[in-house]
């Protein structure tokens, strides 16, 4: 099924999938870099004929010509992504995914093509299609099709494409995949439901998605996943640029893109506080606002108060703020009551899951007025004149108004990479048909290909500090349940 | 083993022991609130015989007469300890502790009875000695006892009188312990040794210390713990304030008694970046210093970075820092090579762990010259007259020369008191003989205890948010791995 | 002379000219909420015979027939301008510009209309024309004029055009001005040169560019100046909104919008810790930044070092730094040889005064190429494939990749207005022909304007308090020297 | 009149008096280092013959056998003043105080005795008296004296004593004083009324404190002032340091060690949004406090918001809060029914000017009991047994719970030297009988002669940027009314 939304719903707080994150990037990325469009002809891709210039046709994209200008956004994201080039530098000649065949089927941009030929360089062979209709780079596609790789993938697939895509990627002469890198989940349940004794020859799937984990997780319970699986969307070092030090930054961004809005003296109530709260608190504070908080978690909300933000009920302070956030991962958390009662300008917007978090659907009464006063910017005008100022209709206003910088890219491609080698080298018996975490050593090795960018020296435990510490002087360095 | 100095060193980066918390805050009150006690005679209280007003002599106490300062004492340190008052209240009626007998064995202060007169208003009844031959207040020792509590323990216990005062607690007529509540172990292994039979009818022991946790798992390994047992010295809420919230204040607080310093504008490298360097690196930079960090963990040195840190080898900022904290459980981090390079005037603490940290054995050569400015600060002269400033002669520089505050003794005593509730009260199967951490729905009770100090507002799921985020209304919120 | 780019070099550190904020507001407005001009026809409006709809057709713009459109978003524009909303309304029974006859020469935009029909309201008759030959919003204008306001001035006039706007607001029949409110000096110069006699009559003048400032000093310098004049270009609150607060919110979002930099880990080096410098750096430091300064003021610099930061010169950290800020107000602070020795990648940009402090010209050798990768930004690449990423070609980045918030506008209106009202009601001999800072007094009451915006409550002196400080309870409440 | 208490009243907000400082620096040490004074004799120093060991008889001091002591003393202390004693390195060979006598009254103590012996090394002569009966150092008074300085001071003078000493420094034979230091006004005032000829030849006074800065310009408005004299109380450097940067963590230190307070979560608000006011408010904030503040001036109400502090009449908040700090400078700020409505525990305390913030007196009645819990703490309890705690009765908190760093010091007595210099090398007719604040360039100086401690480099002006910004390159850098 080719999702547009991420509707996964787990009990974990303000989680933001990496599917996403790159289908934003990518739209940030479309309007800077690539020309319009509006000139594609309307020839679908798997009518036309093409090759490559070693004379390949194993591949299926928009328009095979674009391909130079295709690898020079390539270019650019590598430089943008330090650990995952680091990492493709360090394996070269190791080779770590000799002999692995990876069914690939993610976003399709230049980070990821970043990605897509690291796999390559350290021994994989791939064959790729896109996770989401509309999210491909189709210069990027046909840079990666002219360097060899089965691609295919095109913007604007119909929903049968999508699965003729991926099909094409699974189902080959001469070529047996033993990987999956999966963002949804889809390339892993096609291969299941439709190619069952493929599946049973997989070695592992690396998954990155809320969505796509909860699947395996559901596919575990009920005893049907036969393969080892690596949650990648959980892992320590991911998560935290995905949700704090992300965050931290993109709540401003999106907000003064959106509004221009001063932020110096501004009233505002962040609902949640794990942390994608954690990072907008901090971010608010640190340009001068007032922010209250609200919680369930009384720890959270102890973690709050230690921090110096007053933990109120939303009731409390709903008529004063001037901006409100909300990152809980839950639903209905601001509803049209709430929203009948803040004062006039409020900014309202999303930066936690989903739609769900304030009822939008609330607002579409007769009553109200929606004005759209640009891209992602609606005032909902209540019948005495008060306006509030709606971001990205209550979708993810960091993905919708900001970008993801290419950095936190690069910790989700390299913690992907890992996965693979880990499960694909692992001696038999380490994993059995389970959902795992990444091991702590590998999130530590991610974490260490990333410390060059910003020329931090780690120091290294002598044999007496190791064995005083009773650490191996590699790491891992922390027990499993630590906090960081 | 009464024990002066807590030498456990498991793979913890920076942990506090809470015995050391409760030795220093009683320090500091003793200066502040009680009188000399060098009048004090020198009868052995082995010998006195005392009674109290209601006519019983089961206790052993320095001074019986002394209970009307000490019950002014344990009066003021509940204004203090609005958490575990709050517990006291709300669980009166139910007196969930009705059957449990305890021998307990902590230190012996105003905080520690409130802790004991919670457990008793709770329904248990108790036996108290002092795990500490140094640490007790002997006023407050003498107002529990008139206060009908069969506590032995005095300041200045011999070794014998030590083992004398525990075995007191263990073997008395017509009394069975059931439970243990332990700081170091020493109540656990004196009667696992000496009465195996009574240790069988144990339902449970808490232990706060590292030492005693350390203990309990060697036991656990060796097959020889035959009962469940509750590690509250890594709760959750615990932790965090005894590391990252606590850590924060004290590191401003010691070095300014110790020495005047002026923070703005100093230079200061903190080794380790775990919860303790965290909130030592966050005070310092608030209140305008430069701060430099070492890590040996690349996680741990990443999230340094993006919380704006420069990351180095020690090696590299040595000659120009102007304060060096250490925070990283590790032994000989700073050695003699390290302090030959510092400039003039530079101070050394230790806010990590045991007195490891700083090779402080090295600067103990005939050509250095150690002054005592005042107590708890020593000043090192080299032989060209530099001068190196050396707070607790690498002790743990929070203890020695701040306090801990009782907000934070508060949580403590929550977390054992519902650890003892839990363990009396589980259904049989709920726990094996092992050792186990806090529940987490537990860790969240004490935290919303707590939160009434803060005026804190939690907000309640509403049914239908608990069942979209699969969770129960009063909790637990999270999952285990959850990192906070 | 119609001025693109105010080159007034005074020895202010860092000045912000209220000319090009209002320009760059303009420009973000235009892009947002206006539509194209492309379809705009080529006659000149000094050729087109219009009427208002009450039959007037003293005024000369592009379009009468926008007026609807340049109403609402003047009256958006209000919405975001409290203050001086809040002046019309506690002025308007006074009316204390009753008499007054104001020749302005500002931006014609939505916020200065606002300021324009405020002195309207306060019984000011008014004729206006613009300071900038492209800055004007066509349908604002329309709506001014279709209001009734004698309004000259239209987006894209010749040099010709411009005088002769002006021309026709001093001069024409039956209207003797007795006010100028400039921006730049042209009117004011204008009516010197042409008109002296007209001159004579003005009771004040009231200039807000550090341009026409400097050339009011000069008059006066030159004894030529026969009115009283009012800098509020140099006012207290102003310049702490236009520096400080204005930029450090501005500094982030210029540099996010143009290059999507991730803040968190990097190395920046701002150089200059004035009011500009000061927020750079504290917004910088507050999103995880190590961020070091450069200074040639020893109090400054002093100040740096108690703030936390580094001061160092430009060559020790220009190999280390991923960011560079220049906020100096001097030419030639970043030259090419500096620029040689960044690494890659490094971003560079000005926000300070001008387009004098990075040596751009020095970057347009053979030897190095450009590419504009964006608007507003261009990679300059080394022979060797060094990238050094500059923006705005070296001309003010908040202006140029961000926008002023109306907050701000707001607070300079109300400067101009009670400047205005002051210079007005002045008892004869308060003012000589010099020119003034806004009395404190007046400076206190802008500031008071907006404290509602913010839900802030002024606590009052009683008269007790008043005569024991020696303050009037209405204040000033300071000396004139304080420091703020 | 031997002060104890200054009682000055400018309108200056939350002024902290050099005298004050110094005094309570004096305690701080004086309980550290120095022995207990309880074994010195009772005989008057005027009674005792005493000689040092180059014979000189020419002083009174306590004791001069204490010289060795008190010498080291003045050592430690150099170490901690690296400004003053770079310029003494600086100028020693210029020797530009050759030629002036001195008449100094001013505490005396370690800090003193650096700024005694460095205008000495710079070639004046001196003779000096303490300025309070209770502060000076004895051993340090001895050490002076044993190095020939004329010295007349001990701790416990009586107040003919006072006077008597500071007329032995006047009125000697051969020794023409031509220059005061003066530090609250004495000595000018004695000199002036008793030796009124004597004043005549004086070339210049500086002035330090409050008090004496408010009677030398009763003395001008009345004019009396026949030399001119330069106010260093208000130098800018001096005031910063005095202000913003001591009490940013002389607040923190004050209710620390008074109160063991943990800051984390506490609500506090801040009387006063002035320098002190921002000091104290940044540090509580950077410890997790949620502050309030009040204001009477709109301008720093401004700033507060734009700090993100909400801005509120102290009876909106005073139910709440945990914690009261006064920064006014005013009278009567915190009244008895603003104590009424406290909650319990509530932490009061005055870092403003003098002990008239708080209304002290309104809690002198019959219905409040006062407990001293603690030197400088008093627990006062209301009937229904609320408790409100109050530091250093109401007289500021920082002085009497924390102390003056030596760095702060330092800057004060480079400001005293710098004046004396200036004055007396000043060519005539540069400075008229009148007072005057210190030269720009001077305070640049200071400054720029404190950067080496924090190793901070200061950028130098070319050529061609001195002349475009108009200034000198050597400075001053500033016009006189920048801010900061």
């Amino acid at each position: 099924m080719p999702r547009e939304e991420d509707e996964g719903h787990l009990a974990y707080p303000s989680e933001v999938t990496a599917a996403r994150q790159t289908l934003a990037r990518m739209d940030s990325r479309r309007s800077s870099y690539t020309g319009s469009s509006s000139e594609e002809d309307e020839i679908s891709p798997r009518e036309k004929s093409q090759r490559n210039s070693k004379g390949s046709s194993d591949f299926c994209v928009k328009n095979i010509s674009q391909s130079a200008f295709g690898r020079r956004e390539i270019e650019i994201a590598e430089q943008e992504m330090p650990g995952i080039v680091a990492l493709r530098k360090r394996a070269a000649d190791d080779k770590p995914l000799k002999g692995a065949k990876i069914v690939g089927c993610t976003h399709i941009n230049a980070q990821t093509a970043v990605l897509i030929e690291t796999l390559v360089e350290l021994g994989a062979s791939v064959r790729w299609a896109a996770c989401n209709i509309f999210s491909t780079q189709n210069e990027v596609a046909a840079a990666l099709a002219e360097a060899g790789q089965p691609v295919f993938a095109w913007r604007g697939e119909s929903e049968e494409d999508f699965w003729w895509c991926i099909d094409r990627c699974i189902n080959t002469e001469n070529w047996q995949p033993n990987m999956i890198l999966d963002d949804g989940g889809d390339t892993t349940h096609l291969m299941l439901k439709k190619y069952p004794a493929m599946f049973k020859m997989i070695k592992g799937i690396c998954e990155e998605s809320v969505t796509g984990v909860h699947r395996l997780y559901q596919l575990s319970k009920a005893g049907k996943l036969t393969v080892p699986a690596m949650n990648v969307n959980d892992s320590v070092t991911k998560t935290m640029f995905d949700n704090l030090y992300s965050c931290r930054e993109s709540i401003i961004d999106s907000l003064k893109r959106a509004t221009d809005v001063m932020f110096g003296g501004k009233q505002v109530v962040v609902c949640g506080y794990g942390e994608v709260g954690k990072g907008c608190c901090q971010a608010l504070k640190g340009l001068g606002c007032t922010v209250y908080v609200t919680e369930i978690d009384p720890v959270c909300a102890l973690q709050a108060c230690m921090d110096g933000f007053r933990v109120v009920k939303l009731s409390e302070v709903i008529r004063q703020v001037d901006i409100l956030v909300t990152a809980t991962g839950n639903k209905n958390v601001v509803t049209r009551d709430h929203m009948d009662k803040m004062k006039n300008g409020t900014i309202v917007c999303n930066m936690g899951h989903s739609n769900t978090e304030i009822d939008v659907n609330s607002l579409r009464t007769p009553d109200l007025t929606w004005e759209k006063v640009r891209s992602q910017v609606d005032h909902v005008l209540w019948p005495d004149g008060k306006r509030i100022i709606l971001l990205a209709e209550g979708r993810l206003v960091n993905l919708s108004c900001s970008s993801v910088p290419s950095f936190v890219v690069s910790i989700t491609s390299c913690t992907q990479a890992l996965a693979l080698i880990e499960l694909f080298n692992a001696p038999a018996g380490r994993y059995k048909s389970d959902v795992y975490l990444l091991p702590k050593k590998m999130d530590e090795y991610v974490a260490s290909l990333h410390l060059p960018t910003f020329d931090a020296h780690l120091t290294e435990l002598s044999d007496e500090q190791a064995k005083y510490m009773g650490l191996n002087k590699a790491g891992p360095f922390k027990p499993n349940y630590y906090r960081y």
